[in-house]
């Protein structure tokens, strides 16, 4: 992964500038916060997948750095107003900016940097660019939104599960992916492989976020190990085990997620999980989203820029923060 | 006022059609919101000036209903987002949303408005809406950034309260009266003027309804008295005010604006801007914009639909609602 992202650096180094050119609010309190949270480490996932899937055609359109500026400021937008939906202490380590900057900041500062994602694509004057990612937005705050209205509901269904993991997540790597495709002139169906490989990559990258909540190095995460039972987010793992434990175990569960302080009881839980394999039963779901990604590819002929993609797609399972 | 209501029904009425058909969210928990929000009685000032803007050139575009419900979405997503930033208790002389759905949905749903408004103006395929939309936005959030920043600022002066007010406020008024007259294919120096037009009664809008705040019936208005004062909110009579009263006096407001409890206070307040003109100031000041307004309409002939739009003009200083 390394030598993808040192590949494609002059391109993210691009991508960079735009970035950090189109913060140039006239409010200082907005620009402390948008640079705050654009600047605190975040992998760029997004731009690397445009800037990858950009090089995937012939044309390049001069100005299609912008477009991986647009992804990640529509990405930090929703980590702002995420943040204080979730009361978040923590973003990557560091104190998430409603902890230093207030709430009501956040929120309008990430209103901000939605209405410049808009500004920028506008900019663009491509109408298909403009569909793309108004939708796109759209299907994020509708996953966004129906994750809310599951909170603490103990008969969500794995396939409601994947519907908001594909809605509030894969949309935008889709979107990188396919305005990738968009800008460099490739035909309906190669736009259409790049929208369906970013899909699954991103849902995959979603299951793996999931299931690191109950594994992970919490230094590298910036948030606490089972954040996700304590807001009553039903995820994968969890899922899994619910529909499998037998009635005894389901009574104790329902206990420790309603109690809404489950920390003491998270230790019986990974138990649990451990016993049932719920942890291996994300991971190989996550798996079978990356090949199915990888497949969509197959339209396209062997090339540095898909072997990219391909490695892209398997760090997205291996990582582990 | 009644007549121009009257008069402009038809469309106003499709108009209404459109906002309400826009609302087709997957998502229960978002359709609840934004209809509760979207039917509370708000007046759609916005749309009837879009509506007759509309109507002073010859050509308009079949799809053009579709605009007012932009500009009603987009007026709707920003009372979202503010009565979670104000803790707002009601609205409209209703419960506000994010006391029925809390806060969280009320966030989601104003981002859900917003990207639903985009959607829409894309829809348009209209590069010169895109741009002024995406813009309009844009700082309709660095305003209300701006109004955050400066909260107890007590040397907030009138000139960055009237930057405020444009960006926050006017900017949309300004926007709708553009739109109007970029669907209706008006010449540039006629958009111009509707645009102006509109900015100057946005401003004149929002000083008035700063001035409620000192006055207001507060049955209509759906919030109580001194609000404004309450939250640390600088507006136009409390500037007026400041820069005006004696040393003593100004100890004395500093202290009531500070205590974060003007409640007790807010009578002596409202004396002090009754002797020192400060409401009419500002009532004066709202009439020299709306004169401005007016001004900028001299670049069309006269016509029921000018006519209907001076009336518009004249009802936003006369309303005590």
């Amino acid at each position: 992964m390394d030598t993808v992202w040192l590949n494609y650096k002059e391109a993210l180094d691009g991508v960079e500038g735009a970035i950090s050119q189109g913060l140039n609010s006239e409010i200082d309190l907005i620009n402390k916060i948008t640079r705050y949270t654009l600047m605190s480490g975040g992998k760029r996932i997004r731009p690397l997948l445009l800037v990858v899937s950009a090089q995937m055609g012939k044309v390049v359109h001069p100005r299609y750095f912008l477009l991986g500026a647009v992804t990640e400021y529509i990405h930090t937008a929703t980590l702002l107003h995420d943040d204080v939906l979730d009361h978040a202490k923590n973003r990557r380590g560091q104190l998430a900016a409603r902890n230093l900057y207030g709430n009501q900041a956040s929120i309008l500062a990430g209103d901000f940097l939605y209405t410049r994602a808009v500004q920028h694509i506008v900019s663009m004057e491509n109408t298909e660019m403009n569909h793309l990612l108004s939708k796109t937005c759209s299907m994020m705050t509708e996953g966004e939104a129906l994750q809310l209205s599951c909170t603490s509901d103990l008969d969500l269904t794995e396939a409601l599960y994947l519907k908001i993991v594909e809605y509030k997540t894969a949309g935008l790597f889709s979107a990188a992916c396919k305005l990738g495709g968009i800008v460099s002139a490739l035909s309906y169906e190669k736009k259409e492989a790049l929208s369906c490989f970013g899909r699954n990559l991103g849902i995959a990258f979603q299951i793996i976020d999931d299931t690191l909540d109950y594994l992970a190095d919490h230094k590298h995460l910036g948030k606490s190990l089972g954040q996700d039972i304590k807001e009553g987010k039903m995820t994968l793992p969890l899922i899994h085990l619910f529909s499998n434990c037998i009635e005894k175990e389901k009574t104790q569960l329902i206990d420790i997620i309603q109690s809404k302080k489950p920390k003491k009881d998270l230790f019986h839980v990974l138990q649990l999980m451990e016993q049932y394999g719920s942890i291996l039963y994300a991971k190989k779901k996550a798996d079978a989203f990356i090949q199915a990604g990888k497949n969509a590819l197959g339209l396209f002929e062997d090339s540095t820029h898909r072997h990219a993609l391909f490695t892209i797609a398997d760090y997205m399972i291996s990582r582990n923060h």
